[in-house]
């Protein structure tokens, strides 16, 4: 997917949510696992519910690897499922030396299709790039993470006074374009996400936890959104888990919706689009 | 797998040698492709042919991943192969938020029985941990990597005066211990190799890329040695394609076998192993 395409997605669904596909089987209605492929068929119920509502979807890798092939089949699926027009994000975190990239590389966006994949930066350029030769295809690299343990690395202070995640964003954005990479930035301070706007002002950011990792949706749009959206957040847990009964994709596009009245309202406020 | 276990194994075949199983299906033999799954006939005559000389085998992977369902399948067939007192470690370089990176520990270490995984820093401790609550089971944490790219950001000076692998050694360290927790360390320069046997004496590291990646030997086994053998020196295209004809595996048999013959001279001189 362009640039332009996900901008006008933004404008005609006047939303910038991505729902979070983390299925567990073990959080899933009972009712579900008398299918022959429960994970898959949660996830197409949860899709159907939130299509009107949501840009983008975020598959969490994870989740499906522990299931091993099974778990594979039902991610393959899901992304078929998943029409066109979205976009759609691989949250596995990947990042290896060049030739090993490649291999993850081929495995999302050419086996499965994805618009994009997470992708770690500590190995550097050469880890990155690989995943930035394919066309309509993102990188989304790990910038700051709203985890506690971001706090390790991310926010050490350099000799030159930029912090660690500072740098990443002023050395990889020459990596790519705004047409090719975004950033995951788990900001938790307003004062944070204006200077990374500052650092990248027009490239897209996926901001994750809106719901169960807290997080101010009015204060990170306020300074995330630019005029051309540039902004993608996620909510997992607090829309594919808001019930757990039979009602649960009821339930969900109601959460979806009640998110997506409230982006309407800042999209209008803070951005173009 | 245990500390003591994985040292007893150096010394009873007088080896440090990881062999690297980067299989790709475009670069084994062509005699091969006739078989049902020509990816785990591949590893399998690998296996059989290294055995002596071996005492940890490392799968990367994306190079499973690549293939779809089927790469797992030849994945999965490969690590119940493998027999149980070498050491496996899946090169994967994870790390997530807390209850991710429990999946993919899920994943790698229930679901397929490696005895590793290799995991990225960048997320912090809650990132690494769930993989450390395992019994028996290993992270090996990036610390310094030998490519290109391993240059723009871990050995980036912070205002401790310490460099960012360094730190991420020096905090990791506390997540885990000698038993639970080791390193790869691509280092290229021996001042290098000292300073980090300075702040993780006892540690295992594995090192990547004798041979394509360069690396001499002799060097970092005279600093990276220790009297429990503490190191895993890893070889892939080395030994693996060594050969691309019919005779691939007898030339893989050489090839460890002048490897682990070099690697038994080290460890007398510089190990009590």
């Amino acid at each position: 997917m362009k640039y332009q395409q996900l901008s006008d997605q933004i404008r005609s669904k006047s939303s910038y949510l991505c729902v979070g596909l983390d299925t567990d089987i073990n959080k899933i209605p009972k009712h579900l696992l008398k299918e022959k492929d429960p994970i898959f068929e949660f996830n197409k119920q949860i899709i159907d519910a939130t299509i009107d509502y949501a840009v983008a979807y975020k598959p969490n890798i994870a989740f499906y690897e522990a299931l091993g092939i099974k778990g594979w089949e039902s991610l393959q699926k899901t992304i078929e499922y998943l029409p066109k027009d979205v976009f759609t994000i691989a949250d596995a975190k990947r990042g290896d030396i060049g030739n090993t990239s490649k291999m993850y590389a081929k495995a999302f966006f050419e086996q499965m299709k994805f618009d994009s994949i997470t992708v770690a930066p500590y190995m550097g350029s050469d880890s990155v790039e690989p995943f930035l030769e394919f066309e309509d295809k993102w990188v989304i690299l790990l910038a700051l993470t709203s985890n506690e343990g971001g706090k390790d690395f991310q926010f050490e202070e350099l000799k030159s006074g930029e912090k660690v995640y500072q740098k990443v964003l002023e050395v990889s954005k020459k990596w790519g374009t705004q047409e090719n990479l975004m950033y995951v930035v788990g900001a938790t301070r307003s004062e944070e996400f204006q200077q990374i706007r500052k650092a990248v002002p027009y490239h897209f950011l996926l901001v994750p936890g809106v719901g169960a990792q807290g997080g101010n949706l009015k204060e990170l749009s306020k300074y995330g959104l630019n005029k051309n959206g540039g902004l993608l957040v996620n909510s997992s847990r607090g829309i594919i888990y808001a019930s757990k009964g039979e009602d649960f994709a009821k339930v969900a596009r109601e959460k979806a919706q009640t998110i997506q009245q409230e982006m309407k309202g800042y999209l209008e406020q803070f951005s173009e689009v």
